[in-house]
């Protein structure tokens, strides 16, 4: 195959419409976007795919590379990264990351963060706000099964989103309905083509642990006995989503409701009694999280719940608080308000 | 252990308790009460555990137990079941179901559908409204687990309910957040008193492919690698539930909200327009089901969703018509209507 005919004939037209759907769907489709690139065959033919598709609708592409200081083969995989940008005529640009291993928040969380960090700081050199993420259906199936067996509670099953904004940038994962399969038969036929091969995907090392878990012990058998499980679970992380967007409405509505002060520190007592009792959990939720404070276990919340029902409506003679983490729940004079301890 | 010692000192106070909570829940707790045995030990200790705290509340119990006629060892089930009933000197009442194998819905809910009924007729007969069924903490989780696998949506994920109104009859599961281990534990301690043993649930033979494939398949691996699993889906379960209820509130205030005629049968296109895209989809789907109409896909709700925007809000001369299924979704003079065919 020529490099005229590669760039006229190589390619998924799935994949390509998927990256032309993502780009369409923003409020300002961008002119010069990336391709996180970590080497593996996901994001080497994201990378494979995007040029393709920059070069027919006339974009600027760049490939990121986050280069993880510390693994030995790291070396390595930065200069075969370069390789394929090279024969892609894309632009490749590498910052080496340090993961803090003694984070409290774990190591999966660190170096998760330290690759958006890298990309963050890239982005902004670059001076483009797009990152295109490779993740597919079956890595957005195994989230959902890991995230129901870590508790991450209904809205937690809406997975990976499709666009997710992070420090000014926009990451875009244009194929989280895309099979693996579909993206592994695209990495056989460049290789053919191009001589070049990916590696083994260094970015699933950050929760490679209990990620590799749910690929060794449960995946086969899921494969075997409920095949196109992985759609199904998609399609359920869709429908999650749609849910947890509905009830980021409700509760925000039902907050400006309550009669909440400007900073929506307090709310009236009374106002809130009046909700149904899934809305009045979904409104403390939701107040909570405006503060940023830690999300209370249901046992919490329940206790909270009762003593607020318990008090008087009015009840202006009636006071209650309840300590949560570093904060404390007050009710007093009808208001039901949060002490940060920052002086309030 | 005397008799007298056994009616004194017998059975986990945590089973007591929880079925002491499931009554005491209930809008007018009852005097009389069944509970569905099966004879498996899940349902044998539920029978024991209800006798133990029906005499100490001076409540009148009945065991209920469905003879599978066409299954060879009923017979010797049911004679078992008697003899426990007897043990515990409670009325223990049978009734044989035939299962409708070539129900279109499946051999699975037919049989599920046959036991109910059962149930109710049983109840009717005995004058009684609420059944205690012992569905357990590990039949939530693998009920949680199947739904996913199904894609059944997140209302789906809130599986079995606490409280279920069935026709005409209450069924309360209390032991749904019972680890099945206590349960068993009873099961022994009983043996050695009574000389009684548990046969082989065959209730669970309803869905014996499906359920089978995930206790064999995926249940070893997630309680070798995620202890406590059950604990936390069945924590999902129960905050699925809570978030349909608040969706269930909120899809019928909006639709309430669309100036529905007195039938539901049809509501204001503009009206729905104003709605955000998750809360359009989740009145489309409330107006649907108000109707008894077959939930449309993903797809089939998108298109129709799409149909309805492409109209003038107000558009008097443009109409739309959708099949789904048996019925239609129309649109004429600005209102969306359902024609189900019966004479609109």
């Amino acid at each position: 195959m020529s490099l005229d005919a590669f760039w006229s004939g190589f390619g998924s037209p799935d994949l390509l419409q998927a990256i032309g759907r993502s780009l369409a769907g923003l409020p300002q489709p961008p002119r010069r976007i990336a391709v996180a690139l970590s080497g593996g065959a996901d994001s080497a033919m994201l990378a494979v795919h995007a040029a393709i598709f920059a070069r027919r609708r006339n974009l600027e592409l760049h490939c990121f590379h986050v280069h993880h200081g510390l693994q030995a083969p790291a070396e390595r995989w930065q200069a075969h990264v370069h390789d394929l940008a090279q024969w892609l005529g894309v632009p490749c640009h590498s910052l080496v990351v340090r993961v803090d291993t003694a984070s409290s928040a774990g190591i999966e969380s660190a170096a998760r963060d330290a690759r958006y960090d890298a990309l963050g700081q890239l982005a902004e050199r670059m001076a483009l706000q797009h990152i295109l993420l490779a993740h597919h259906r079956n890595d957005q199936a195994e989230t959902v099964i890991l995230r129901l067996l870590r508790g991450s509670g209904p809205g937690g099953l809406a997975a990976m989103s499709d666009v997710t904004h992070r420090q000014g940038v926009t990451y875009l994962r244009p194929w989280l309905a895309v099979d693996r399969a579909d993206i592994l038969a695209q990495a056989s036929q460049f290789f053919l083509i191009s001589g070049w091969g990916p590696v083994q995907d260094p970015t699933n090392a950050d929760d490679k642990y209990t990620r590799a878990a749910v690929r060794e012990r449960l995946v086969p058998a899921l494969n075997e006995r409920w095949p196109g499980w992985q759609g199904t679970v998609t399609r359920h992380a869709r429908q999650s989503a749609q849910v947890q967007e509905v009830l980021d409405e409700v509760a925000a509505q039902d907050f400006a409701g309550l009669a909440p002060d400007p900073d929506g520190i307090s709310f009236s007592l009374a106002a809130w009694r009046l909700l149904s009792v899934a809305r009045q959990a979904l409104v403390l939720r939701y107040w909570l999280s405006l503060h940023g404070v830690r999300m209370p276990t249901e046992a919490r919340l329940l206790d909270i719940m009762k003593q607020l029902r318990g008090l008087h409506a009015m009840g202006h003679d009636r006071q209650m608080q309840v300590k949560h983490g570093s904060v404390w729940v007050r009710c007093t004079r009808g208001r039901v308000w949060l002490d940060t301890g920052q002086g309030a």
